[in-house]
C-alpha cells in the first residue's frame, strides 16, 4: 500500500477500506508516513469528507494507539458527557454531581481550556486544594465513594490524535468535520465509557458557526459512537451568548454552585437538565427524558446535587466549605462594573470576543503552556432580550489590576448590541441527534 | 505573513495577492516553508484552482528563481513550441527545421521523456554524434549558423518547479490544472522566447483525457503567457492514437525525415504545419495561418526543410548523412511484424498502453535515472479508420531480443480494437486558443 495512492483515492472522493484507514493510523504513530503526505491527505479529507464507516474505523483505530481505560471495575452503565466548547460552559460542574446524585456513577476525563473556551479541569482547580491528577485506582475509589470523580487526560491517551492535531493546526485542516469528529470520538472511545452525551455548540461563541455544520458534526459523532458499540446522543445547543452569566474559572464554579442551589441562570439550568436527562436515559435509569429532567430538578430542590458536589470536592482534596461559602473561592483584586451608555434591549453579545477578553484578563490560555489566573473573568448581568437602562450595569469585570479592568470595560461595551425592540426569542436547545 | 493563513485562504477559495504568491515561491526555494504546509496548499489549489492573475504571478516568480535565458543576442522574434506530451509526438523534429527554413530562428530548450511519452532530446540523441549539451554561446552560434538549435534544459532552470514537482509527485497533486500550467509556463518564461505555441494534447495517450480539461489548461497557459507579456497561442490536438506511426527514438527521427521529404503520415504533417504556421504568425512573418501553412508546405516540397535539418544535425555534431540515408540510424536487432487475428476497421488504439509498451521495450523511462535504448519501439501500420484483413500486418515491433519482441506483439494485439463498420472521423486539430 502506498500513501500517495491513498491520497489520490481520497482526493477523488473514494471511500477508504478499513485496511487503508489502519495503514494511515499506523503510519501516523509509527512515523512511517511523512508529514507532507499526511497534510495533503488531511486537506483532501477537508474537501471530500469521510463516510460514517471510515470515520468509525479511524476513531476506533486512533483510540487503540494509546491507553484505553477499562471502566468495568466500576458498577453500572458509565455515561460520559462531552462539549465541543463554548464560552461560559460550566455544565459539567452542574451535571456531574446531579447525575451522580441520581445514582449513576460519573467518571470523567477532561481537558484544559485553550483560546476563547475554558476547560473543566481549570475550573475545578480554582477550588482551593482540588487535585485533578489522580491515578486510575484513586479515581475509581473516588467514584465509588462520592459517585463522581474527574481527572485530566492521561499522557498517553490517543497519541495519534496529538500528532495529527499538531499537523492539522499548521496546515489549515483543523476545521474538517470528519477530522474533528474522529479526534473527539477517538478520545471518548479510549476513555472507556459505555455511552456518550455530546453537547454540540453552535453560534458565534462556538467553533461551529452554523446549524448545518453542527448537525453534520453531531450526526457523524453519533454514527461513530453507535457503530463502535456505544450508546450515543448529541444535543445541539445555542452558543450565541455566554452560557449562564459567568466566564472565568472561580466565577464559573460559583455560578455552578448557585445553579445546584436552584438559584442559577435559567439557561444554564435548562441545558444542564437537558444533558443530564440524556445521561440518565442512556444509563437506563429513566425511560423518558422528561421524567429524567424532573428527577434531576428534584435533586436540585432537595439540595442533594449540591451535597454531592461537596463530597466530590472533598474526595479530590478540595475545600468543601466553598459549597456553602463561595466567598472562599479566590477573587480578583479589581472588580469594576460596566455601565451601559444607552438604553435598549440586548440583541447580541459578541460571544467569541467575550471569551477572548476573559482569556486576555488571564482566565484562559493563548498557548498551551500559558499560566492562568483562576480569579479573573467576567460576569454579564444582562442576557439577550433583557432591557437595559442607560447607565445601568450590564456586566462586571474581574481583573488583576485597575488598568486591565478598564480595558475590559471598554471591550465589554464594544461586545454588546442594543436595539429599541427586543430580538426574536431563540431556543437554547436546538435539537437532538439520537 | 504566515503560511497557515495562506493555506486557509486558498482552502476557502480566496485569491492570493501578488505578495502572497511571492512569499510562497520564496518559501519553496529558500526552504522556509515546510513541505507539509506546501503539500496542504497544493491540495487546496487542486480543489480551489487559481485565477489567471495568480497563475501568472506564480509562473513569473517561479521563472525568476533560477537562470533566465536572454535570447536578445539572436535576431528577430523568437517563438518557442511546447507540447504537453503524447505518444509518437515528434512534431518538434519537423517543425523546428521548417520554421528555421522559413527564416525564423528557432532556439529551443527541451526535456527528456518520462513514462509513456518521449522527449525531443532523447529522439535527437538517437542520431549518431548529436550533442544536446551546448553552452549558451555554442547554442547561439548554432542558431546563427543553421537557423535552429536545441539544448537540454539547464541545471538551474526554475529550481522552484523541480522542488515543487517532487513534492506534488508524492502527494497526489500532480493533476492540478493550475499547478501544471504554472510549472510549464515558468520554464517557458525562463527560456526567454518572445512567444509560445502550445500543443495541448487531449485523449487516451495524453495526460489530459477530456477536452474540457485540455481547454482549461490551454486557456490558463495562454492567459499566463499573455499576461507575462509574451505572444501565446494554444493548439488543442487529438491524442486518441499515436501521432504518425512511429513510437521510439530512432524510429521517430526516421519518420520526421520522411515527413520533411513529403512522405510522412498525413496526421503528423497536418499537425506540424498547423503548429509551424502559428509560430510564423506569432513571429510576424505571415499575417494568416493559411498562408503560413502553404509556405511551410512549399519548404517540404522544395526540400529546404530537410536540408535545414541536415545543417542542424551537422552543427550539433551529428552525422548529417542520416538525412539521405536513414539506415545509418541505429536499428533494433529483432524486428517482428504483428498480424491481425481478424478483419475489420481499426476503431481504437489504447494509446497510453502503446506508449508504455514502447517504454518497456526500452525506448522510455519508468524513472528519471533509467537508461534508454534508442533503437527500439513500435511502428503501427494501420491508423484509426483503416481497413485490416485477417492476417494482415498492423504493426512492427522493434525489440532488443526475440523474447521482448514476442511480448510486444501480444501487447500490440491487446491494444487494437476492430469493428465491421468504420468509426466516425474525428478532427486532429480540435481547436485554437488565441
Amino acid at each position: 500500500m502506498r500513501m500517495v495512492d491513498l491520497i489520490s483515492r481520497k482526493r477523488d472522493g473514494l471511500e477508504h477500506t478499513p485496511e487503508e484507514i489502519d495503514f494511515i493510523v499506523r503510519g501516523i504513530v509509527e512515523g512511517s508516513i511523512p508529514d507532507y503526505q499526511l497534510a495533503a491527505w488531511c486537506m483532501a479529507v477537508y474537501f471530500q469528507g469521510m463516510t460514517p464507516r471510515e470515520a468509525r474505523d479511524m476513531a476506533v483505530k486512533m483510540a487503540a494507539t494509546g491507553d484505553q481505560v477499562d471502566l468495568s471495575p466500576l458498577p453500572g452503565v458509565k455515561i460520559d458527557k462531552h462539549s465541543t466548547g463554548g464560552v461560559g460552559d460550566k455544565t459539567s460542574l452542574v451535571v456531574a454531581p446531579l447525575v451522580a446524585a441520581a445514582g449513576i456513577p460519573v467518571c470523567k476525563m477532561s481537558g484544559r481550556g485553550l483560546g476563547h473556551t475554558g476547560g473543566t479541569i481549570d475550573k475545578l482547580e480554582s477550588i482551593p486544594g482540588f487535585r485533578t491528577e489522580l491515578s486510575l485506582s484513586e479515581l475509581f475509589a473516588q467514584v465509588r465513594k462520592a459517585g463522581v470523580g474527574l481527572v485530566g487526560q492521561t499522557g498517553n491517551l490517543v497519541p495519534a490524535d496529538k500528532q495529527l492535531y499538531a499537523l492539522r493546526d499548521v496546515t489549515g485542516t483543523v476545521a474538517s468535520i470528519p477530522l474533528i469528529a474522529t479526534s473527539i470520538m477517538s478520545k471518548k472511545l479510549a476513555g472507556g465509557a459505555d455511552g456518550f452525551v455530546l453537547d454540540v455548540k453552535v453560534g458565534d461563541g462556538a467553533f461551529l458557526k452554523t446549524k448545518a455544520e453542527a448537525e453534520k458534526l453531531g450526526e457523524l459523532m453519533v454514527a461513530i459512537g453507535k457503530n463502535a458499540g456505544r450508546k450515543t446522543v448529541a444535543v445541539l445547543s445555542a452558543m450565541d451568548q455566554p452560557l449562564g452569566k459567568a466566564i472565568g474559572n472561580a466565577l464559573e464554579v460559583r455560578e455552578a454552585l448557585a445553579t445546584l442551589r436552584g438559584e442559577g441562570p435559567a439557561d444554564l439550568e435548562e441545558l444542564s437538565l437537558a444533558l443530564g436527562a440524556q445521561m440518565l436515559v442512556l444509563a437506563g435509569a429513566e425511560e423518558e427524558a422528561a421524567e429524567a429532567k424532573a428527577k434531576l430538578k428534584a435533586l436540585i430542590t432537595s439540595g442533594e446535587g449540591l451535597r454531592t458536589f461537596g463530597r466530590w470536592i472533598e474526595g479530590q482534596g478540595g475545600d468543601p466549605r466553598i459549597v456553602d461559602d463561595p466567598q472562599l473561592l479566590p477573587l480578583a483584586p479589581s472588580v469594576v462594573g460596566v455601565k451601559s451608555l444607552r438604553a435598549g434591549y440586548v440583541t447580541s453579545w459578541a460571544t467569541e470576543e467575550l471569551g477572548l477578553l476573559s482569556m486576555r484578563l488571564g482566565a484562559g490560555r493563548a498557548r498551551k503552556e500559558d499560566p492562568i489566573d483562576h480569579r479573573v473573568g467576567l460576569v454579564i448581568e444582562k442576557k439577550i432580550g433583557d432591557w437595559v437602562e442607560a447607565g445601568e450595569e450590564i456586566a462586571k469585570v474581574y481583573a488583576r489590576s485597575e488598568a486591565e479592568a478598564a480595558s475590559g470595560v471598554a471591550a465589554v461595551l464594544a461586545a454588546v448590541q442594543l436595539a429599541p425592540t427586543p430580538p426574536p426569542k431563540k431556543p437554547l436547545v436546538i435539537g437532538y441527534i439520537i
